[in-house]
């Protein structure tokens, strides 16, 4: 499959008629054909009336048909075969190991979705029936579902080309709910969206679907994105990117003349923190896990670890040192813009020339376009706190370490973090103390707690939270990864004393879809 | 119990500085003593500092601790007797029988909010086991469970002293999730507001439970409301009242630093859908139970019915005619306020006025102060949709009438309507198939869907939903009544490889708390 530069609206492919785009190979610095040129207020508006027409009917699919339809994407998808792959590599920079992992995450993804819809949880059907007889009242029947909030705008993620982009998490838990969806393609990566999006237009067409349940459209975000957002068919919006990006869409969003819910995922500088009894068993096997996290993807992992807080001891010079030596041994990587690249030169530089932060090593040199250098940093604690842009996110491959001078100073750094996608705890048995003293703070300022382990890597299932406390997210009361995705989209609506005939299939006496419901505040089982 | 004009901070009786506020007997225009003066941004500061040191401790107290709590609540609203039920009549004009109704509802509220903490549904339990020998990657064991949000600021609605105020439906379910509630007392009945804010209070010492827990405070919405709303310790707000109170506080809690959810519950008017078998078989006792829906608490309900559309037809003008002689012979009713009186009779006058609008019929004559007199209006719905002012509330007992040429015109004018708490047919056999083509619409505009019922009386349960689309309210994703109202105050945290011992009880290994997990994506039983 090649790609030809068009949006996808409905079932039509269209020709912009504004600024075209070009991705850029940032390994090689060439600039990839086709050129893709934007989308205009008419395209939104186009999209946007499918979208809503296409809403009623998409929303009441059987439980069956719309699991079949994720599958169908997911197969569509796994179809394109090696063009998806090289297109990707091509315009992220990614290995290609990599964007075959994450291919494979994006289809499993779909296919989790799908056993979601089938096993109707998220539906929470709820049945208080009537109570003729009650005194001083009787009480009707009344039952209770979600539906659907309608159209989805979704806006695809740099540094996840597949799983956080077109057919991403985002847009497999809105389909998931019964939103019809309208991508907003990132401009980074083009051709992999069309190419993703082709495959979605295939399955809508495959399951006899209406037309406007997804839509691709390419444009800038403060045009053809803000235009989405501010349109007045689209129910909800799914962002991960940038914290000025994000919250430029939230004020949109507040602005309309109905505010709508925006889940964005913005940034996160992932606090480690190293135990003492940890640092003193293991420092140098945690230099090594740590820089190998640090690393993944050239830093570009929205739970990169890029703060490290310690209390100041021998076993944490250790550690430093360590880290050090194997930052000095990193190869340059190719980051995945030339405005990433910058973005992130411009943060390290800000960094060494703060004069309360010391340089402790970089990568090796660059060889490339849009290559960048590994590199670790260090402050204390008392510097730290005194100066809140040392919490700024440097999105890439840096960490700045906080030396703490003991365990209260830890806690107070702890306490005056932004909110956090993760916060990581490295224990031994002799920590478990201090680290239970520090979890009542961990829980209020990130979204998952990890011990032992390293945040990069974020597993889709159903336990996990892709999320936590503003600015991580824009809304901590959900997650951007895992089932519970879905609840994002949805909204209770309440059905009093009506006809059976007149009940969706979930609150139907009879029970047809064999959902274990609350009946008069029992699950049913 | 008497009244002291004392504000509660915590397990103190503090008095304010600020403007002494008196509530006004709306059925003789007596001032009430005592006076409560206003709090300052000192007090917001000692309530909200209270809170906060709270937090951690309450939102970990145990399932059966926190649900003795609430039952706590109950016990000693119920104590404080008749002395309670006198200081509500007085301060709201409402009848002794509606008042004592009402504390039975708040208080079988708190005892249904104890039993749903108690069964732990609310912490959504979910462990996703490790697969260390799953290929490509072993999976790590990440488990899921739903913390409190923080502290919550509480508004308490004029129309129900008892169960939307100080210990009403959003401090019930706050508290249930473990955040702690400060309360902005309704100017409206300061005196029912210490009384039960007394309660709680004692409820706190008595569970010895920090007392920080709760707080009740006095003064202006635009001065101590906003001051709460903006204080960066709270982390979600509970609203009911008018449209421009809760976009005045979404306006606030957007602006912080870290913006907050806010659930404001505004405005709805309620469409009542008269289909034609249904008016054809029963004008005449539909118009008698509309008036009493009407009518019910001179019309201050939030599901109020505001609005009926109907195909004109004979049987509408019948229907029309009979529910015009009934309000023709309808008593005045006392008002809450006289702030509501005024917009009321402001309301009514601008209906009057309107030269699309025809009056049909108006109430008794008014024999005392803050007296309405219930009121029926018709228009066309060619009319109606040609000025969006004819949507908007007019909070009492009065009613318009859309006639429609035919049912498409009834779809039409169901399509334009802003969002609503509810939206009633009243229906026959006959009318089933033409009901079924209306409801898509219907869900996406309203929370709750009622067949042949009248929407005042909202039955506090599992099933039920109080919410609905904006502006009916600010978030349409929950329900401010009901057990399902919880869910507002939650947000998911994960833990990835957390030694047993730092697991909270409620995804330990051993399962202490006999919760039905989701374990591996599946329900246990």
């Amino acid at each position: 499959m090649s790609c030809t530069g068009k949006m996808l609206i409905g079932q039509q492919a269209v020709d912009g008629s504004s600024r075209i785009i070009h991705a850029i190979n940032p390994a090689t610095g060439e600039r990839l054909d086709p050129g893709y040129a934007g989308g205009t207020a008419a395209d939104v508006e186009k999209a946007a009336q499918l979208a809503w027409d296409a809403f009623d009917v998409y929303r009441e699919t059987s439980l069956e048909d719309r699991a079949v339809f994720l599958e169908t994407i997911a197969n569509e998808i796994e179809a394109i075969g090696g063009d998806l792959i090289q297109r990707a590599v091509a315009e992220s920079g990614l290995p290609q190991v990599r964007i075959e992992g994450e291919r494979s995450r994006t289809c499993g993804q779909l296919r989790l979705f799908a056993n979601v819809v089938r096993a109707g949880e998220w539906l929470d059907a709820r049945i208080d029936p009537a109570l003729p007889e009650r005194k001083p009242m009787a009480r009707v029947d009344l039952r209770q579902r979600h539906i659907a909030l309608g159209p989805v705008a979704v806006f695809g993620a740099s540094n996840f080309p597949l799983a956080f982009s077109v057919a991403g998490g985002d847009t497999a838990s809105a389909l998931a709910a019964g939103c019809p969806v309208i991508v907003k393609a990132h401009s980074a990566h083009p051709g992999t969206s069309e190419l993703v999006g082709r495959a979605v237009q295939k399955a809508v067409a495959q399951c006899r679907l209406p037309e406007g349940v997804f839509s691709v459209l390419f444009g800038s975000g403060s045009d053809i994105g803000a235009a989405l957002v501010a349109d007045h068919r689209i129910k909800a919006v799914g962002f991960t990117g940038s914290r000025s990006g994000g919250t430029a869409l939230m004020k949109i969003a507040q602005q309309r003349q109905e505010p709508i819910p925006v889940y964005a995922e913005m940034s996160s500088i992932n606090p480690v923190f190293l135990f003492p009894a940890a640092l003193k068993a293991r420092a140098e096997m945690l230099a090594a896990g740590f820089v190998s996290s640090l690393n993944m993807g050239a830093g570009q992992f929205c739970t990169n670890p890029g703060l490290v807080i310690a209390e100041k001891s021998e076993a944490l010079d250790t550690f430093v040192a360590q880290v050090g030596e194997r930052i000095m041994q990193s190869a340059a990587q190719t980051m995945l813009t030339p405005g990433i690249h910058d973005a992130y030169q411009h943060g390290v530089s800000r960094l060494f020339r703060h004069d309360k932060v010391r340089e402790v090593a970089r990568g090796q040199a660059c060889e490339g376009p849009n290559q960048c250098q590994s590199a670790l940093f260090v402050t204390t604690a008392a510097d730290f706190m005194a100066d809140k842009t040392l919490q700024e996110e440097v999105f890439g491959a840096t960490s700045l370490v906080v030396e703490c001078d003991d365990g209260t100073q830890v806690k107070q750094v702890a306490e005056m973090l932004e909110g956090q996608l993760t916060a990581t705890l490295q224990v031994d048995d002799d920590d478990i103390d201090a680290a239970r003293q520090l979890l009542p703070t961990l829980e209020r300022r990130a979204g998952r707690l990890l011990a032992n382990s390293w945040p990069t890597g974020v597993e889709v299932g159903h336990a996990i939270v892709h999320g936590g406390p503003y600015p991580s997210t824009s809304d901590s009361r959900t997650t951007s990864v895992g089932s519970a995705a879905i609840f994002r989209f949805l909204r209770p609506v309440c059905y009093q004393a009506l006809p059976d005939e007149l009940l969706p299939e979930a609150l139907k006496e009879s029970n047809p879809l064999k959902l274990k419901r609350l009946y008069d505040g029992k699950r049913e089982s």
